[in-house]
């Protein structure tokens, strides 16, 4: 009792000490430090302290099945994109990754070759097509491919009030690999800051502003989970994207066709997944 | 775009140059450069990330009105410790401060000294007694004292479904700065830990227990509000208090008494507040 300061850090640490697992006992440790040596260098007032208590809650309480506040916490703060870089060191022919995004839903439809994912959503129609493949350029048949994108709203389906998927579903590679479907062209949009995280943008003088993007998640069994984003190539947002999750490998370029007075367009981009023994964890 | 783990740390701290306020800045700066800082020296897995905002979300999801999760995370932490050790240096006169905790409620009933709080709580009757005093020990009339605590099951009137509130009021001093009420006589008791915090103290290897003792808050014009407990002498825990909230000048004895075959308690303790000068933040 009567913990000064750093015996206080010293016996929150030391609490942790019966912990029967040791990752626990170097996280949780750590953790108290750093958390500690942040209040202490800003001299954190109780003020803030309850600031920020109500802040998490509220972001908790805002997060849905279909909504995660705390994710988007993360990305805004550079967390999701740091670990992702800590969790992803693969050999440089391998797709990179980038931030997984609150928007993912469980049980997405699962779609064939060269279906129409946008079920109605408004945009302009878009051929997404390539290939899923290993770091020597070998195609990999089987692989399940998640995609989920926003409409030209900038809107994903689960911001709307709808009764069916738009833009989101899953399929397999054929036995080249081949990933194929329509959707819509993805468009630049804010991320949801009607919450707790557009309360601390606006306080931090930030912009919501997302470059336009299609999400993708690939696995396929040896291989490492792929998260990643394809951006288009020419978006405004590119190098201010508010979740800093932008690489210049995951550019492409979304080609403009006018056909019978139609315009469409499309995308081709492969996705090279790393064997799990390419991928240092 | 393409920021290394460095760059990206300076991008997302110079994300915020553009806040209107200097003191947000320093504070999401200096967050930003300790989270970072926290999960490379773990090297943080993105299970593990998964895993802490599954974790942040249920915490803020238990939270309500009369429970609040994200304090007692807080507070097992030692971040509630070490922010009311950074918020109140003040002259050793003065009452020390600890933990707000999650219990307090808003618009608790008032009352007049020497009225009984407990409402039929469970416990043994205790007289809790003294003087809101300043640091040259003068009285001070007409103080707010604001107590609550828990009954002789461990529970505080929130934790149970109660119509009524029990052990928790407030008070005006009288102009010999007397406060007086009865209430019971407080135990030692588990903090709630059938929720998130809970999990991370068993997985920590960490008891819930905290020292039996008696929470105040005490305003008065022109001093320093005063966050407390009064502690009980003789208590097992003590030491170990899963909060880290004890101060050996807390500690008070709860004198027992027996009359007419009734046993009650009897504790005195003088809460002494800092002017606001003297309190340095």
């Amino acid at each position: 009792m009567d913990l000064q300061d750093d015996e206080l850090t010293d016996a929150v640490v030391g609490s942790f000490a019966g912990s029967g697992s040791e990752r626990y006992k170097e996280v949780m440790g750590a953790l108290v430090r750093h958390l500690h040596a942040f209040a202490r260098e800003v001299d954190l007032t109780e003020d803030e302290y309850f600031t920020a208590i109500e802040f998490l809650t509220r972001t908790g309480q805002i997060s849905t099945g279909t909504r995660q506040e705390f994710v988007l916490l993360a990305d805004v703060l550079g967390l999701s994109m740091l670990t992702v870089g800590l969790g992803n060191r693969k050999p440089k022919e391998a797709t990179q990754s980038t931030v997984f995004g609150p928007f993912f839903v469980e049980g997405s439809p699962e779609v064939q070759l060269g279906d129409d994912i946008s079920n109605g959503a408004p945009g302009q129609p878009c051929l997404v097509s390539g290939r899923v493949l290993n770091t020597k350029g070998e195609p990999i048949a089987g692989a399940l491919v998640e995609t989920w994108q926003a409409d030209e709203d900038g809107f994903y389906d689960v911001q709307k009030d709808l009764d069916r998927p738009q833009n989101r579903a899953h399929l397999t590679t054929d036995a080249d690999g081949n990933y194929k479907f329509w959707a819509v062209k993805p468009v630049a949009y804010p991320i949801p800051d009607d919450g707790p995280v557009g309360e601390l943008l606006r306080a931090g003088g930030r912009g919501p502003m997302r470059p336009a993007h299609i999400h993708f998640m690939v696995t396929a069994p040896g291989y490492a989970r792929l998260i990643t984003h394809v951006f288009a190539n020419g978006d405004e947002y590119l190098h201010t994207d508010a979740v800093f999750g932008v690489k210049q490998s995951l550019i492409a370029d979304f080609v403009e066709h006018h056909e019978d007075g139609k315009t469409y367009y499309t995308v081709d981009y492969d996705l090279v997944l790393a064997t799990i023994e390419e991928t240092r964890q």
